[in-house]
Protein backbone atom coordinates (compact mmCIF):
# COMPACT_ATOMS: atom_id res chain seq x y z
CA UNK A 1 0.00 0.00 0.00
CA UNK A 2 1.36 3.03 -1.15
CA UNK A 3 0.51 6.84 0.24
CA UNK A 4 1.64 10.32 -0.08
CA UNK A 5 3.75 11.99 2.94
CA UNK A 6 2.20 12.83 5.85
CA UNK A 7 3.70 15.47 7.63
CA UNK A 8 1.58 14.65 10.38
CA UNK A 9 2.37 11.09 10.64
CA UNK A 10 5.76 11.30 12.66
CA UNK A 11 5.30 13.68 14.90
CA UNK A 12 1.71 11.83 15.66
CA UNK A 13 3.63 8.73 16.25
CA UNK A 14 5.55 10.05 18.49
CA UNK A 15 3.51 11.72 20.23
CA UNK A 16 1.29 8.91 20.89
CA UNK A 17 4.07 6.35 22.20
CA UNK A 18 1.81 4.97 24.87
CA UNK A 19 -0.54 3.55 21.93
CA UNK A 20 2.13 2.95 19.13
CA UNK A 21 5.25 1.20 20.95
CA UNK A 22 9.04 2.77 20.30
CA UNK A 23 11.04 0.14 21.76
CA UNK A 24 9.13 -2.82 21.80
CA UNK A 25 11.95 -5.32 22.90
CA UNK A 26 11.00 -3.15 26.21
CA UNK A 27 7.66 -5.61 26.34
CA UNK A 28 9.30 -8.51 25.41
CA UNK A 29 6.95 -11.44 27.88
CA UNK A 30 5.01 -9.06 29.14
CA UNK A 31 2.03 -8.14 26.24
CA UNK A 32 -0.74 -9.71 27.63
CA UNK A 33 0.18 -8.24 30.95
CA UNK A 34 0.33 -4.83 29.28
CA UNK A 35 -3.31 -5.41 27.10
CA UNK A 36 -5.01 -7.18 30.04
CA UNK A 37 -5.44 -9.71 27.42
CA UNK A 38 -5.96 -14.12 27.79
CA UNK A 39 -4.88 -14.53 24.19
CA UNK A 40 -2.21 -12.03 22.19
CA UNK A 41 -3.06 -11.65 18.69
CA UNK A 42 -0.21 -9.90 16.43
CA UNK A 43 -1.41 -8.48 12.78
CA UNK A 44 1.73 -8.28 10.63
CA UNK A 45 1.47 -5.62 7.85
CA UNK A 46 -1.87 -3.63 9.63
CA UNK A 47 -2.11 -1.36 6.91
CA UNK A 48 -4.34 1.03 8.00
CA UNK A 49 -5.62 -1.00 10.53
CA UNK A 50 -9.50 -1.95 9.54
CA UNK A 51 -8.97 -5.29 10.20
CA UNK A 52 -7.47 -5.43 13.73
CA UNK A 53 -9.46 -2.28 14.84
CA UNK A 54 -13.01 -4.02 14.32
CA UNK A 55 -11.68 -7.01 15.17
CA UNK A 56 -10.56 -5.59 19.19
CA UNK A 57 -14.26 -4.48 19.16
CA UNK A 58 -15.35 -8.47 19.23
CA UNK A 59 -13.83 -9.90 22.49
CA UNK A 60 -12.55 -7.94 24.80
CA UNK A 61 -10.08 -11.21 26.25
CA UNK A 62 -8.25 -10.81 23.34
CA UNK A 63 -5.79 -8.51 23.00
CA UNK A 64 -3.84 -6.97 19.47
CA UNK A 65 -1.30 -5.55 18.00
CA UNK A 66 -0.71 -4.15 14.93
CA UNK A 67 2.68 -4.18 13.37
CA UNK A 68 3.35 -1.56 10.26
CA UNK A 69 6.57 -0.81 8.92
CA UNK A 70 5.47 2.53 6.78
CA UNK A 71 5.12 4.88 9.29
CA UNK A 72 2.68 7.02 7.66
CA UNK A 73 0.14 3.97 6.74
CA UNK A 74 0.93 3.26 10.33
CA UNK A 75 -0.45 6.74 11.80
CA UNK A 76 -3.59 6.72 9.96
CA UNK A 77 -3.98 3.11 11.63
CA UNK A 78 -2.70 4.41 14.89
CA UNK A 79 -5.41 7.74 14.62
CA UNK A 80 -8.59 5.22 14.03
CA UNK A 81 -7.40 3.25 17.04
CA UNK A 82 -6.65 5.99 19.26
CA UNK A 83 -10.27 7.61 18.70
CA UNK A 84 -12.30 4.37 19.05
CA UNK A 85 -10.06 4.04 22.10
CA UNK A 86 -10.47 -0.09 22.84
CA UNK A 87 -7.83 -0.89 25.86
CA UNK A 88 -6.67 -4.07 24.30
CA UNK A 89 -4.40 -2.81 21.48
CA UNK A 90 -1.42 -1.47 20.96
CA UNK A 91 0.41 -0.83 17.73
CA UNK A 92 4.28 -0.84 16.43
CA UNK A 93 5.41 0.90 13.25
CA UNK A 94 8.74 -0.87 12.73
CA UNK A 95 9.93 -3.49 10.50
CA UNK A 96 8.64 -6.71 10.96
CA UNK A 97 12.20 -8.61 10.30
CA UNK A 98 13.08 -7.66 14.28
CA UNK A 99 9.72 -9.38 15.49
CA UNK A 100 11.89 -11.92 17.42
CA UNK A 101 13.78 -9.47 19.55
CA UNK A 102 9.97 -7.99 20.63
CA UNK A 103 8.56 -10.96 21.57
CA UNK A 104 9.02 -13.85 23.98
CA UNK A 105 9.07 -17.54 23.08
CA UNK A 106 5.39 -18.89 23.71
CA UNK A 107 3.91 -15.44 23.91
CA UNK A 108 1.77 -15.04 20.84
CA UNK A 109 -1.42 -17.00 20.19
CA UNK A 110 -2.01 -16.16 16.53
CA UNK A 111 0.00 -14.21 13.79
CA UNK A 112 -2.42 -12.75 11.23
CA UNK A 113 -1.15 -12.14 7.69
CA UNK A 114 -3.82 -9.75 5.76
CA UNK A 115 -2.88 -9.16 2.25
CA UNK A 116 0.68 -8.98 2.54
CA UNK A 117 2.68 -7.25 -0.07
CA UNK A 118 3.39 -10.51 -3.03
CA UNK A 119 6.51 -9.56 -4.20
CA UNK A 120 5.92 -11.36 -7.64
CA UNK A 121 9.41 -10.77 -8.85
CA UNK A 122 11.47 -13.61 -8.63
CA UNK A 123 14.49 -12.27 -7.06
CA UNK A 124 12.39 -10.73 -3.78
CA UNK A 125 10.80 -13.62 -2.57
CA UNK A 126 12.83 -13.40 0.59
CA UNK A 127 10.72 -10.88 1.40
CA UNK A 128 7.25 -12.36 1.51
CA UNK A 129 5.74 -12.71 5.47
CA UNK A 130 5.48 -16.44 4.08
CA UNK A 131 8.81 -17.14 3.40
CA UNK A 132 10.49 -19.65 5.04
CA UNK A 133 12.89 -17.16 6.89
CA UNK A 134 10.24 -15.51 8.53
CA UNK A 135 8.26 -18.91 9.58
CA UNK A 136 11.14 -19.52 12.05
CA UNK A 137 11.23 -16.70 13.71
CA UNK A 138 6.75 -16.80 13.71
CA UNK A 139 7.72 -20.77 14.91
CA UNK A 140 9.61 -19.78 18.18
CA UNK A 141 7.28 -17.01 19.13
CA UNK A 142 3.97 -18.90 18.99
CA UNK A 143 2.63 -21.27 22.02
CA UNK A 144 2.79 -24.54 21.58
CA UNK A 145 -1.22 -24.32 20.10
CA UNK A 146 -0.37 -21.50 18.04
CA UNK A 147 -1.38 -20.55 14.31
CA UNK A 148 -0.65 -18.06 11.65
CA UNK A 149 -3.70 -17.19 9.44
CA UNK A 150 -3.17 -15.96 6.11
CA UNK A 151 -5.61 -14.41 3.91
CA UNK A 152 -4.75 -12.96 0.28
CA UNK A 153 -6.25 -12.19 -3.30
CA UNK A 154 -3.12 -12.73 -4.38
CA UNK A 155 -2.64 -16.44 -6.12
CA UNK A 156 0.84 -16.36 -6.59
CA UNK A 157 1.62 -15.56 -2.96
CA UNK A 158 -1.18 -17.57 -1.88
CA UNK A 159 0.32 -20.71 -3.57
CA UNK A 160 3.72 -20.06 -2.98
CA UNK A 161 2.56 -19.82 0.85
CA UNK A 162 0.80 -23.11 1.27
CA UNK A 163 3.96 -24.98 -0.02
CA UNK A 164 6.34 -23.09 2.00
CA UNK A 165 4.48 -23.64 4.96
CA UNK A 166 4.01 -27.50 4.18
CA UNK A 167 7.67 -27.35 3.66
CA UNK A 168 8.45 -25.80 7.01
CA UNK A 169 7.13 -28.37 8.66
CA UNK A 170 3.50 -26.69 9.24
CA UNK A 171 0.21 -28.45 9.34
CA UNK A 172 -2.24 -27.22 7.28
CA UNK A 173 -5.28 -26.83 9.61
CA UNK A 174 -7.77 -25.29 7.49
CA UNK A 175 -7.94 -23.86 3.94
CA UNK A 176 -10.04 -21.96 1.35
CA UNK A 177 -9.92 -20.92 -1.72
CA UNK A 178 -13.20 -18.71 -1.53
CA UNK A 179 -13.43 -17.76 2.30
CA UNK A 180 -16.37 -15.28 1.60
CA UNK A 181 -18.77 -17.45 -0.42
CA UNK A 182 -19.91 -18.15 3.34
CA UNK A 183 -20.49 -15.84 5.50
CA UNK A 184 -18.03 -15.77 8.31
CA UNK A 185 -19.49 -12.82 11.15
CA UNK A 186 -16.34 -13.76 13.16
CA UNK A 187 -13.94 -12.25 10.65
CA UNK A 188 -14.10 -8.48 10.21
CA UNK A 189 -14.04 -7.11 6.53
CA UNK A 190 -10.77 -4.30 5.72
CA UNK A 191 -11.74 -1.65 3.50
CA UNK A 192 -8.73 -3.22 0.85
CA UNK A 193 -10.55 -6.92 1.28
CA UNK A 194 -14.29 -5.65 0.75
CA UNK A 195 -12.61 -3.89 -3.05
CA UNK A 196 -12.02 -7.76 -4.05
CA UNK A 197 -14.74 -8.79 -3.02
CA UNK A 198 -16.63 -5.93 -4.87
CA UNK A 199 -15.32 -6.93 -7.33
CA UNK A 200 -15.68 -10.79 -7.25
CA UNK A 201 -12.55 -12.23 -7.03
CA UNK A 202 -11.73 -14.91 -4.75
CA UNK A 203 -10.44 -14.28 -0.82
CA UNK A 204 -7.98 -16.95 -0.05
CA UNK A 205 -7.23 -18.23 3.28
CA UNK A 206 -5.35 -20.49 5.46
CA UNK A 207 -4.77 -21.61 8.96
CA UNK A 208 -1.17 -23.54 9.71
CA UNK A 209 -0.28 -24.46 13.38
CA UNK A 210 2.69 -26.40 14.25
CA UNK A 211 1.14 -29.76 14.98
CA UNK A 212 -2.43 -31.55 14.23
CA UNK B 1 -19.64 -39.88 -13.95
CA UNK B 2 -23.01 -41.80 -14.19
CA UNK B 3 -23.73 -43.24 -17.76
CA UNK B 4 -26.51 -45.96 -19.16
CA UNK B 5 -26.32 -49.03 -19.10
CA UNK B 6 -24.25 -50.98 -21.88
CA UNK B 7 -25.26 -54.31 -23.02
CA UNK B 8 -21.74 -54.47 -24.81
CA UNK B 9 -19.49 -53.45 -21.77
CA UNK B 10 -19.30 -56.26 -19.68
CA UNK B 11 -18.58 -58.78 -22.74
CA UNK B 12 -15.94 -55.91 -24.04
CA UNK B 13 -14.34 -56.37 -20.86
CA UNK B 14 -14.22 -59.75 -20.13
CA UNK B 15 -13.18 -60.49 -23.27
CA UNK B 16 -9.93 -58.24 -23.47
CA UNK B 17 -9.06 -59.03 -20.39
CA UNK B 18 -5.37 -59.02 -21.70
CA UNK B 19 -5.90 -55.09 -21.24
CA UNK B 20 -8.90 -55.01 -18.35
CA UNK B 21 -6.83 -57.35 -16.22
CA UNK B 22 -9.31 -59.14 -14.11
CA UNK B 23 -6.98 -60.40 -11.01
CA UNK B 24 -4.36 -57.52 -10.59
CA UNK B 25 -3.43 -59.42 -7.10
CA UNK B 26 -1.79 -61.77 -9.62
CA UNK B 27 0.68 -58.94 -10.95
CA UNK B 28 1.31 -57.62 -7.46
CA UNK B 29 5.44 -56.46 -8.15
CA UNK B 30 5.23 -57.08 -11.58
CA UNK B 31 3.44 -54.07 -13.24
CA UNK B 32 6.88 -52.09 -14.10
CA UNK B 33 8.01 -55.24 -15.84
CA UNK B 34 4.78 -56.20 -17.64
CA UNK B 35 4.72 -52.65 -19.06
CA UNK B 36 7.93 -52.61 -19.79
CA UNK B 37 8.49 -49.10 -18.02
CA UNK B 38 10.89 -47.23 -16.10
CA UNK B 39 8.14 -45.15 -13.78
CA UNK B 40 5.00 -46.68 -12.66
CA UNK B 41 1.63 -43.81 -13.09
CA UNK B 42 -1.81 -44.92 -11.95
CA UNK B 43 -5.00 -42.73 -12.51
CA UNK B 44 -7.54 -43.92 -9.81
CA UNK B 45 -11.06 -43.48 -11.01
CA UNK B 46 -9.88 -42.88 -14.58
CA UNK B 47 -13.78 -42.41 -15.96
CA UNK B 48 -13.65 -42.62 -19.62
CA UNK B 49 -9.82 -42.30 -20.05
CA UNK B 50 -9.14 -39.37 -21.74
CA UNK B 51 -6.02 -38.38 -19.28
CA UNK B 52 -4.18 -41.55 -19.24
CA UNK B 53 -4.68 -42.27 -22.76
CA UNK B 54 -3.81 -39.31 -24.00
CA UNK B 55 -0.48 -38.98 -21.72
CA UNK B 56 0.67 -42.91 -22.46
CA UNK B 57 1.39 -41.44 -25.90
CA UNK B 58 3.73 -38.42 -24.87
CA UNK B 59 6.59 -40.63 -23.07
CA UNK B 60 6.68 -44.59 -23.88
CA UNK B 61 8.98 -45.16 -20.71
CA UNK B 62 6.00 -44.46 -18.29
CA UNK B 63 3.53 -47.12 -17.80
CA UNK B 64 0.14 -46.23 -16.79
CA UNK B 65 -2.71 -48.32 -15.11
CA UNK B 66 -6.13 -46.86 -15.64
CA UNK B 67 -8.19 -47.52 -12.99
CA UNK B 68 -12.13 -47.22 -13.24
CA UNK B 69 -14.68 -49.38 -10.98
CA UNK B 70 -17.87 -48.38 -13.02
CA UNK B 71 -17.74 -50.85 -15.46
CA UNK B 72 -19.52 -49.23 -18.18
CA UNK B 73 -17.41 -46.29 -17.81
CA UNK B 74 -14.80 -48.49 -18.15
CA UNK B 75 -15.55 -50.63 -21.19
CA UNK B 76 -15.43 -47.20 -23.26
CA UNK B 77 -12.46 -46.50 -21.80
CA UNK B 78 -10.39 -50.04 -22.82
CA UNK B 79 -12.22 -49.23 -25.73
CA UNK B 80 -10.73 -46.16 -26.88
CA UNK B 81 -7.12 -47.44 -25.29
CA UNK B 82 -7.35 -50.42 -27.16
CA UNK B 83 -8.06 -48.79 -30.59
CA UNK B 84 -5.10 -46.67 -29.78
CA UNK B 85 -2.73 -49.38 -28.98
CA UNK B 86 -0.02 -47.91 -26.86
CA UNK B 87 1.93 -50.53 -25.23
CA UNK B 88 2.66 -48.73 -22.12
CA UNK B 89 -0.76 -48.98 -20.10
CA UNK B 90 -3.63 -51.00 -18.34
CA UNK B 91 -6.56 -51.15 -16.76
CA UNK B 92 -8.38 -52.38 -13.71
CA UNK B 93 -12.27 -52.30 -13.60
CA UNK B 94 -12.77 -52.80 -10.12
CA UNK B 95 -12.98 -50.53 -6.70
CA UNK B 96 -9.77 -49.48 -5.76
CA UNK B 97 -10.83 -49.86 -1.84
CA UNK B 98 -8.04 -52.92 -2.59
CA UNK B 99 -5.80 -51.06 -4.16
CA UNK B 100 -3.39 -52.25 -1.90
CA UNK B 101 -3.62 -55.90 -2.71
CA UNK B 102 -3.08 -55.11 -6.05
CA UNK B 103 0.54 -52.96 -6.15
CA UNK B 104 3.68 -54.07 -3.39
CA UNK B 105 4.92 -51.27 -1.41
CA UNK B 106 7.28 -48.86 -3.42
CA UNK B 107 5.66 -49.65 -7.03
CA UNK B 108 4.33 -46.75 -8.13
CA UNK B 109 5.47 -43.56 -8.73
CA UNK B 110 3.26 -41.40 -9.33
CA UNK B 111 -0.78 -41.72 -8.32
CA UNK B 112 -3.13 -39.04 -10.33
CA UNK B 113 -6.62 -38.14 -8.83
CA UNK B 114 -7.95 -36.36 -11.28
CA UNK B 115 -11.63 -34.69 -10.76
CA UNK B 116 -12.41 -37.45 -8.33
CA UNK B 117 -16.07 -37.62 -7.15
CA UNK B 118 -16.78 -35.01 -4.42
CA UNK B 119 -18.90 -36.63 -1.87
CA UNK B 120 -20.27 -33.43 -0.32
CA UNK B 121 -22.49 -35.13 1.69
CA UNK B 122 -20.91 -34.97 5.33
CA UNK B 123 -21.49 -38.57 6.08
CA UNK B 124 -19.88 -39.84 2.84
CA UNK B 125 -16.49 -38.46 3.40
CA UNK B 126 -14.51 -41.56 3.87
CA UNK B 127 -15.87 -42.50 0.72
CA UNK B 128 -13.03 -39.49 -1.13
CA UNK B 129 -10.23 -40.91 -2.63
CA UNK B 130 -8.33 -38.60 -0.28
CA UNK B 131 -9.41 -39.34 3.06
CA UNK B 132 -6.70 -40.31 5.24
CA UNK B 133 -8.37 -44.08 5.01
CA UNK B 134 -6.45 -44.14 1.25
CA UNK B 135 -3.87 -42.11 1.75
CA UNK B 136 -2.87 -44.75 4.34
CA UNK B 137 -2.52 -47.39 1.29
CA UNK B 138 -1.27 -44.46 -1.05
CA UNK B 139 1.89 -44.32 1.73
CA UNK B 140 2.56 -47.86 1.42
CA UNK B 141 2.53 -48.40 -2.12
CA UNK B 142 4.59 -45.14 -3.76
CA UNK B 143 8.22 -45.10 -3.60
CA UNK B 144 9.70 -42.99 -1.23
CA UNK B 145 10.40 -40.40 -4.13
CA UNK B 146 6.92 -40.93 -4.97
CA UNK B 147 3.91 -38.27 -5.68
CA UNK B 148 0.21 -38.15 -5.56
CA UNK B 149 -0.90 -35.60 -8.41
CA UNK B 150 -4.59 -33.81 -7.86
CA UNK B 151 -6.75 -32.06 -9.85
CA UNK B 152 -9.98 -30.89 -9.33
CA UNK B 153 -12.87 -28.66 -10.25
CA UNK B 154 -14.42 -28.93 -6.54
CA UNK B 155 -13.51 -26.02 -4.35
CA UNK B 156 -14.85 -28.34 -0.96
CA UNK B 157 -13.06 -31.37 -2.21
CA UNK B 158 -9.62 -29.55 -2.90
CA UNK B 159 -10.03 -27.73 0.85
CA UNK B 160 -10.78 -30.93 2.47
CA UNK B 161 -7.81 -32.47 0.43
CA UNK B 162 -5.30 -29.94 0.94
CA UNK B 163 -5.90 -30.08 4.74
CA UNK B 164 -6.35 -33.89 4.86
CA UNK B 165 -2.93 -34.81 2.67
CA UNK B 166 -0.95 -32.02 5.64
CA UNK B 167 -2.82 -33.12 9.01
CA UNK B 168 -1.64 -36.99 7.13
CA UNK B 169 2.28 -36.10 7.68
CA UNK B 170 2.23 -35.33 3.75
CA UNK B 171 4.32 -32.32 2.12
CA UNK B 172 2.86 -30.06 -0.41
CA UNK B 173 5.13 -29.68 -3.39
CA UNK B 174 3.11 -27.51 -5.50
CA UNK B 175 -0.10 -25.86 -5.62
CA UNK B 176 -2.55 -23.54 -8.33
CA UNK B 177 -5.65 -22.02 -7.49
CA UNK B 178 -6.07 -21.91 -11.32
CA UNK B 179 -3.75 -24.22 -13.24
CA UNK B 180 -4.53 -23.27 -16.91
CA UNK B 181 -4.20 -19.74 -16.20
CA UNK B 182 -0.96 -20.62 -18.17
CA UNK B 183 -0.45 -23.25 -20.60
CA UNK B 184 0.66 -26.89 -19.27
CA UNK B 185 1.59 -29.18 -22.97
CA UNK B 186 2.93 -31.35 -20.90
CA UNK B 187 -0.18 -32.22 -18.85
CA UNK B 188 -3.03 -33.61 -20.97
CA UNK B 189 -7.05 -32.39 -20.78
CA UNK B 190 -9.26 -34.66 -20.38
CA UNK B 191 -12.83 -33.78 -22.16
CA UNK B 192 -13.91 -33.65 -18.69
CA UNK B 193 -11.61 -31.02 -17.68
CA UNK B 194 -12.07 -28.87 -21.02
CA UNK B 195 -15.92 -28.24 -20.08
CA UNK B 196 -14.89 -26.70 -16.86
CA UNK B 197 -12.16 -24.51 -18.91
CA UNK B 198 -14.68 -23.53 -20.99
CA UNK B 199 -17.21 -22.25 -18.26
CA UNK B 200 -13.66 -19.86 -17.01
CA UNK B 201 -14.19 -21.85 -13.93
CA UNK B 202 -10.44 -22.39 -11.89
CA UNK B 203 -8.82 -25.81 -12.21
CA UNK B 204 -7.30 -26.57 -8.84
CA UNK B 205 -4.25 -28.97 -8.45
CA UNK B 206 -1.70 -30.07 -5.90
CA UNK B 207 1.27 -32.56 -5.76
CA UNK B 208 1.98 -34.07 -2.60
CA UNK B 209 5.01 -36.24 -1.47
CA UNK B 210 6.08 -37.94 1.51
CA UNK B 211 9.24 -35.63 2.12
CA UNK B 212 10.75 -32.39 1.45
Amino acid sequence: MRMRKKTWAEPFLNENNHFVIQEPQNNQGQWKKILNCEKLHVEIGCGKGDYFIQMSSMDSTVGWIGIEKDRNVAAVAAKKAIDLGNSNMLMIALDAENIDSWFAPNEIDVIHLNFSDPWPKAGYRKRRLSHGKFLEKYRNLLTSEGQIIMKTDNQGLFEFSLAEFSQNGWILEEVSVDFRRVDHPEDAISEYEAKFMALGQPIYRAVFALKV
